[in-house]
């Protein structure tokens, strides 16, 4: 009998241990399942043998629960590329080594899209050398959205949600005071505009004076000067909604610009974030209070905001995950393709991990305006059912039963 | 039959729209009560004339019960010190010029320290003027908890909330690397440091290496910088939790000192946030990965984490005031004050609005550590009840029923 090792890698969310604990619960109840080890800090843990078996805690129903709400990755993560067999076949040998010495059969990684590259790798590495009796297995994961090969990635709703639900409060906030003013939110993505997109959730439904700016259209200073002068027109109270990728036509990260940039104390000059260098340009070109709010880690960790889609899916997901490898396939990822958006109907399918790996899914041109500054309704209509469609909402959330009451 | 006219003020919580819907639910069964009016932007609604009526709306339960989980203040808010009578009496004329138009004999006015101030100067000049159809009260609120005569101010519970447990999320976000890291919270709290002690309730649930700096202590770099390195000997993750209004023993805020100032692209000297400013000593003196989060306005509006018991109590407390307005009561302000932890037991009471009115409640020095890093635990008996007894806490909360789950 074998053992199953499960190992998890890249940026953290809110959904990645749900799929975690999915990849234990098939595990635990499959009669050709020894052990359950956990890498500790995704694939180097592999490589330095630093296992610690899982199995026993999560036979416990209430600590996998607890599992499946707990944010982050709990079997730590890494950032690490593998490098090619030829390139460094010492890695290779370690790893599978590490297998050898642990009995394992079956390993899945959860993670991104680098780590789908390592399973690729491991995966025909595996094949090349005859190593027959080890079955490796990705599960998808990112809140960024942008993996190919699916409708949408596991963890992107938790921070969607968390995101759309908090520009709801904040538009709250900011409308109290009878002055002009511009809030700019900073929102994660580096390539790719989907976090940022969740915003319109709620601007649409608050008919929130707003600006989206997603990396997938250029960005442009005086363009954007106009935008926000424009809606400033008819409402005191302008939000700008930007991921932190946005970049300029010449490849220049509006974060990276000399314009926008601080030198600190000792003369350094300092990369500024995105929204700060947009409040920048309000303070110096428009000249009406403005405030820069990063979401940083807290929109990928807001695990008191899960999506209990996005988790049940996650979850789901980890479960076929173990169950593929169990049945000797490898080198594939277990993915969710929509059937129809209402009633949100979804199925399963696999693809190969190298479909994956190296590949951005980016943010369709047809769902952004015709002005660059926000997304249409099929994009609505494509994030509703992920975020909006928990029925145990508690009051105080937007999303749940009940709108944030206007006075006037 | 006389009007009741109800106004907000200050900076926005989760739970200042609960207190006004507890003053219109009072307001509407009460049979002395004509109609209801709300005064837009606070005091300066009253000078303007820019009154609506809200009591149809509120006679709705559905519409009552959205408006005490709508953050922020639903009748938008102002920052207005109203002047000495003497040195401006047209400001009163025009007050009560309005309560006459309006025939209003009843004003509640929700607020912090200076919304109070306002409350006793009206009332008092209703007194020596000899209006003896009118009765002001005032309804406490701040999110800083800083107010004088009651053992917690509302809306305090609800931002501490969110502090905690977003503490917990970020921690399990941070540990998943293994690399050493320096992750600096800037929580709210120009004077006093209330709302950054919550970050306890999770630091010492989940035993989390961290530091704890209030403005109540003086700061200092070098005391600073050798605690971070004690923290990191132990962990490879450090959680520093600062106040924003931190200063030294000069009496220059850490956000305003010129070492760590930045100049920006036109060469102005600019303020640093507190905890960025934090961030460039560990990153010139340490050298380790460090990264600065403001927690901003979202702490003060995150209504999806509101403590039931804040909402419940805020708006109670509301009703008390409108029912001692109508009572003919003028110049007082209904509070809390708690009778047992465990059993959590309050009493109200009310005190006159100038014990409010320029004062400031500070952190106990008894309930910070030796080393001025840190809270003991008396402040945790103190705010458990206020954040953690809530029983509907949904799974995904570190403050519900079960923590989140730790596999090494």
């Amino acid at each position: 009998m074998k053992n199953l090792l499960v190992a998890q890698s890249g940026g953290p969310s809110s959904a990645i241990n749900a799929t975690l604990a999915g990849v234990c619960q098939y595990a635990l109840t499959n009669e050709n399942v020894g052990r359950i080890y956990g890498a500790k800090h995704g694939i180097v843990g592999v490589l330095e043998k630093d296992l610690v078996e899982i199995g026993e805690t999560l036979k416990s129903h209430d600590n996998l629960e607890r599992l499946v709400h707990t944010p982050a990755s709990a079997l730590g993560s890494c950032r690490f590329k593998l490098k090619n067999p030829l390139e460094d076949p010492a890695q290779y040998k370690q790893i599978f080594e590490t297998f050898k010495e642990f009995n394992i059969g079956y390993f899945v990684y959860i993670g991104g899209n680098d780590s789908m590259d390592t399973v690729h790798k491991l995966s025909e590495y595996a094949r090349e050398n005859n190593y027959e009796d080890i079955f490796i297995m990705g599960a998808p994961k990112t809140i960024d959205n942008d993996l190919m090969g699916m409708c949408h990635s596991p963890g992107y709703a938790s921070a969607a949600k968390y995101i759309a639900q908090t520009v709801a409060e904040i538009w709250q906030d900011m409308k109290v005071y009878s002055m002009k003013q511009v809030i700019i939110l900073e929102i994660m993505g580096r390539h790719t505009g989907w976090l940022t997109a969740s915003a319109s959730y709620a601007t649409k439904s608050y008919d929130i004076p707003s600006l989206i700016y997603l990396p997938e259209v250029h960005f442009n200073d005086e363009k954007f000067i106009a935008d926000v002068n424009k809606k400033l027109e008819n409402s005191n109270a302008v939000l700008v909604c930007v991921s932190e990728g946005v970049m300029y036509e010449n490849g220049v990260f509006v974060s990276e610009s000399a314009e926008n940039s601080e030198t600190d104390a000792f003369g350094h000059k300092k990369l500024t974030g995105t929204a700060k260098s947009l409040e920048n340009i309000v303070k110096n070109k428009i000249g009406c209070k403005t405030r820069a709010i990063e979401f940083s880690l807290i929109q990928r960790c807001a695990a008191h905001l899960a999506s209990s889609i996005d988790l049940s899916e996650s979850k789901l997901l980890g479960m076929i995950s173990a169950q593929k490898a169990i049945e000797g396939v490898s080198g594939m990822v277990p993915v969710l393709n929509r059937i129809s958006n209402n009633p949100y109907k979804v199925e399963y399918s696999c693809v190969k991990s190298n479909t994956i790996a190296g590949n951005e899914k980016f943010f369709p041109k047809n769902w952004i305006n015709a002005e660059g500054n926000g997304v249409t309704n099929d994009f609505i209509e494509y994030v509703r059912p992920l975020i909006g469609g928990d029925k145990d909402e508690k009051a105080g959330t937007f999303l749940g039963q009940s709108k944030f009451l206007d006075l006037f």
